[in-house]
């Protein structure tokens, strides 16, 4: 059970790593909505992604309880960037399994903050085994990109800092985050149910990997039909242990289809002027979807990240 | 002579109808040039440009004169849609001359501000005639995009942004902003010339649109000796104006390549996850290509705007 006093120590402890982002606002798309929109503006963290948070509150734990002396995990985006940067904020090696497929721009990232990267072919089987091999080779400790209780404390940071920043005069209606694995819609609710418990917790999901809505409505892990999506950080299924806590702290899960991802990120990019991934336009994509549902509301939004590959854009 | 008192009134007067814009910081560009950058970012400004400043300031002296009852200017760009915002803030119709090459986005931008675009061919003789066609049939005033006291002072009020938010514990060693017309660069070098007087400020330019630097060596308006450039917003030649307040408070400008500028953006979208025109990669661009200048000084650079079709993009 993740309490209150575990997310604060997180945030404590992960603070002088990594940038305490801005909330901003637009007048343009507040006008659109015809609601008031808060983005938390995590595309300008450390790595350009909320990841280093729950990778950061990871393996600062790992090392001051001498777990190990060095790390390793899978991931073809940010969760790899977080792993790899956090080992080198605390010293110690890191090792990322990658599929093959993964953007050049995160693999050269992973490499530029000194990890090692091992390629595997692009199935869960195969990052597993790659990860395993490591274990036995390296010694090194397995950060889990959601499954983890450490690193759902270290995402719930963010909703933390949106709330004591943005929620003093009038408390949020909504706060919204897209779902993959659910390590940080996991944190959003449980930070939004202890600092704002009038607060409802909507998630966005890609129709192309729509697994978190069916779990939430059967309470079982369920995969998503089929796997195809733009938001490339958003394929990962729910654990059993991100399940339970949206199914306690979660109001709905809001699915969107890829034309409306692009329509959401490009507006946010013309108008707003700054850069968001796909993953992080999906709840604003599911606010537009359903304008009457969200109508007058005060919606706090994370913006997850802001790694594109420029040489690949939808538009 | 636009003395401090007359900036200052500026800012007073536009305060009201602008943003604040943060000046932002990146420790990976800071490490990759061997210097220290604070970014004023102007792309966050109304209309997505610092031209908001020089409209606005323009404009509302019209009004307050009595000088007309409607305002017109011709433009390729962001300053059509400063006029525009800016009449629409006074409540008074603008007539804008745009060239039918002008990029969609900007034409759209415009008519969304209330304004009427009249189109014309792309050659300034053309859009002079436009301008005085419509000075004859509604009377309205013409608001220069450069060569007017009052747009320059509305431009300066950017540096005195900067300077009072950044110069605080150790005062700028050089302060940076693009040049076309020179009406930003202008208000740069005046405001720090009152505010900042060690401070050097150094212009980029691009090569393909290298009249000012031709200009600012000779003494003489110059023409530039051929027109391409990606930076839209610097295709225009000094006047008399601006030229002699550059002579008087700038120490240099760089030209850079098309190549060097989209490096330059590139590097700022990457890194910093915001959107910036062509043009304000260009002081960027100019560091980059001439970093033992610039080394372990500190810079502020003016990002002028961040204004791009997406459909159309150099990566």
């Amino acid at each position: 059970m993740i309490s209150f006093d575990i997310i604060r120590e997180a945030h404590d402890r992960i603070r002088p790593f990594i940038h305490h982002t801005p909330v901003l606002t637009n007048q343009t798309i507040n006008d659109l909505v015809g609601a008031e929109l808060f983005f938390k503006c995590e595309n300008f963290q450390k790595i350009g992604a909320f990841k280093a948070r729950g990778g950061l509150n990871a393996i600062l734990q790992v090392v001051a309880n001498q777990e190990g002396n060095a790390i390793t995990t899978h991931s073809s985006g940010n969760h790899a960037q977080a792993v790899a940067f956090a080992a080198r904020q605390v010293g110690i090696p890191a090792y990322i399994v990658m599929p093959r497929t993964a953007p050049k721009v995160k693999k050269e990232a992973v490499l530029g903050y000194g990890a090692e990267v091992i390629e595997c072919e692009p199935t869960l089987d195969a990052r597993e085994a790659g990860v395993q091999e490591v274990i036995e080779r390296t010694g090194a400790v397995l950060v889990h990109p959601f499954d983890d209780d450490r690193v759902i404390a270290g995402q719930a940071t963010a909703t933390k800092e949106l709330i004591e920043d943005a929620n003093r005069e009038k408390p949020f209606d909504i706060i919204m985050s897209p779902v993959g694995g659910g390590g940080l819609l996991s944190g959003t609710a449980l930070t939004t149910h202890y600092l704002s418990p009038t607060t409802r917790v909507i998630a966005g999901e890609p129709e192309g990997a729509a697994d978190a809505v069916l779990s939430f409505r059967s309470g079982q892990v369920e995969k998503a039909p089929y796997i195809k999506t733009i938001a490339d950080g958003l394929m990962t299924t729910l654990s059993e242990r991100t399940l339970a806590i949206i199914r306690s702290h979660v109001s709905d899960i809001l699915t969107v289809s890829d034309d409306e991802i692009i329509a959401a990120m490009r507006l946010v990019w013309e108008r707003m002027k700054i850069i968001i991934e796909p993953s992080s336009a999906v709840p604003l994509a599911a606010v537009l979807k359903h304008k009457d549902q969200f109508a007058g509301q005060k919606i706090g939004i994370i913006v997850t990240g802001g790694n594109v590959d420029l040489g690949k854009l939808p538009f």
